[in-house]
């Protein structure tokens, strides 16, 4: 039994912007409202499409996966598109979905009846989670858009780069700063044994249930699923050990996965400019709903609760 | 550009505890290492029993739901159970899903084709989300077990409750705490229309997906789904507005709803009691992971990726 200590410091306090509107923003209307400047194009290079087997009624299962830009999570992204390349998931399989936790794809395990092959020239192993490290030599460090940046139960601060959820830590003797991306929902990431150095990419995740951010700096962000998560989600869960499918007839079969840079009608998509003003008023209003469902705004948020805005380009 | 500063007060910290054996606890260990006497057996009239119809293949489908014990979320459970007791859901149905956040059901909506029927004598409404106030008249306030205690993006901190996760934030004054539950995966609230006082808990929603904490103290928290979720988080998405199916073909039947405790063969649960000091422990490894796959513990972890551990009873 304690008495009660005030904990003021740990709220996360974001000001309302002054509004012109009659009805109070949502983040949708935020996003509606953001110029076409605020917009970011993702490079053809940097989007994977995987063609699943088709659904039971027959219509096509597409999943569209966004890869990370430098600097996070290189040279991963490299060995991924040099599989892409070699078509080198085209016949493999979703073998693993665990609720509220991943679905997993790849060459698979020969322990469980399947014969990956040899990987294609060009990948590289073994690496090991990057995280990126700044102010060395007791360089001043800089901050970006310091505005939206948000409190973090798993490191010193959590904030948006060029367009991603990032997490930052600062070294104890305050001269370094480390920063690395986060799983959230919808989080694609290099499936790995138990040595930190064993995953190559040819095998992947996506994130499906609430954000498993110990995962963080043990395994490898490569990516982020910007369209078709409900062809992954709502894949039966596997009921042998650590939730892998216990026949390969369960598997999905995975069609095709291309880079959109190597198709002939690739699909283009866009992201809301996580530097841009509106992405920071979209970021206050998830954190302070107005608008007329809620009746008490939070005060806060947490960083895997703000998706960034992507969508179609026509 | 800012120069940084140092936020070290923002990160929860957990001393590791000492350990005797060989391989660091995991989160499983530590639960499988929990006292008979830890473990808190669940009423069977606060456990509902929701039967789906059967899978394509013929499988039954059982959606296992834990109802909130005082003092949170009355009187909307006393509702469910009056709701359960005159068998209210039988023949209703699943009608609404919708990616990363619910799958809903129950009477449903006249616009959508569906006649909900009368409620039952007893329902009561109308009603708002329900938030426990301790601390008038500058009473001493008193904090549980606060050694697990967690920060929070939502609120002044976390804390599990008599098995549930719960937020806390104290008044301006310092003199007045309040607390209320917490939305997570698998959360089971009140579905209601724009106005808060609409909701008489006929219809209900599981979170199946990233914890959608702008929800708390917006609508009610009235349980959790202990079992089965599966069965709700895999459901096709609806194409409609909103996420409803479009036809009312799509939906899934409700066979039955009970209360445990008006079965001839009741299935029965138990939780880990978020006292023990094995809950303790069991914290304190989630948010510091040591075992074989782990190579940087988080040295933190938020009040929705701490599952409660729950087991069935033989």
């Amino acid at each position: 039994m304690i008495t009660l200590r005030l904990m003021a410091a740990s709220l996360l306090t974001l000001a309302a912007p002054a509004m012109a509107q009659e009805e109070p923003p949502a983040p949708g209307s935020v996003v509606a409202a953001a110029t076409p400047e605020e917009w970011v194009q993702i490079a053809p290079e940097d989007i994977l499409v995987m063609e699943l087997s088709p659904a039971a009624d027959g219509s096509a299962r597409r999943v569209v996966i966004q890869l990370l830009p430098p600097p996070f999570s290189q040279p991963w992204v490299e060995n991924i598109k040099t599989l892409a390349r070699a078509h080198w998931w085209d016949g493999k399989s979703i073998y693993r979905v665990v609720d509220n936790w991943v679905a997993q794809w790849g060459g698979g395990d020969p322990e469980l009846d399947m014969d990956p092959g040899p990987l294609p020239e060009g990948v590289v192993s073994p690496m090991v989670p990057y995280v990126e490290t700044w102010g060395k030599d007791g360089d001043e460090i800089v901050l970006w858009h310091p505005r939206d940046y948000l409190e973090d139960n798993y490191a010193d601060w959590a904030q948006f780069f060029d367009g991603w959820p990032t997490a930052y830590a600062i070294s104890a003797d305050t001269t370094q700063l480390s920063g690395w991306p986060v799983h959230c929902y919808g989080s694609v990431g290099v499936a790995r044994d138990l040595a930190p150095d064993t995953g190559t990419g040819s095998e992947l995740y996506a994130v499906i249930g609430h954000a498993p951010r110990q995962l963080d700096r043990n395994i490898a962000v490569v990516g982020r699923v910007i369209a078709g998560i409900e062809y992954l989600s709502t894949l039966p869960r596997g009921t042998a050990e650590a939730g892998v499918y216990a026949e390969r007839s369960e598997d999905t079969p995975i069609v095709s996965v291309r880079l959109a840079s190597e198709m002939s009608d690739p699909p283009a998509y866009e992201y809301l400019d996580t530097a841009s003003d509106s992405f920071a008023r979209y970021v206050e209003v998830r954190a302070n709903r107005h608008d007329s469902f809620y009746e008490v705004p939070a005060g806060g948020v947490d960083v895997c609760n703000v998706q960034v805005p992507i969508r179609p380009v026509q």
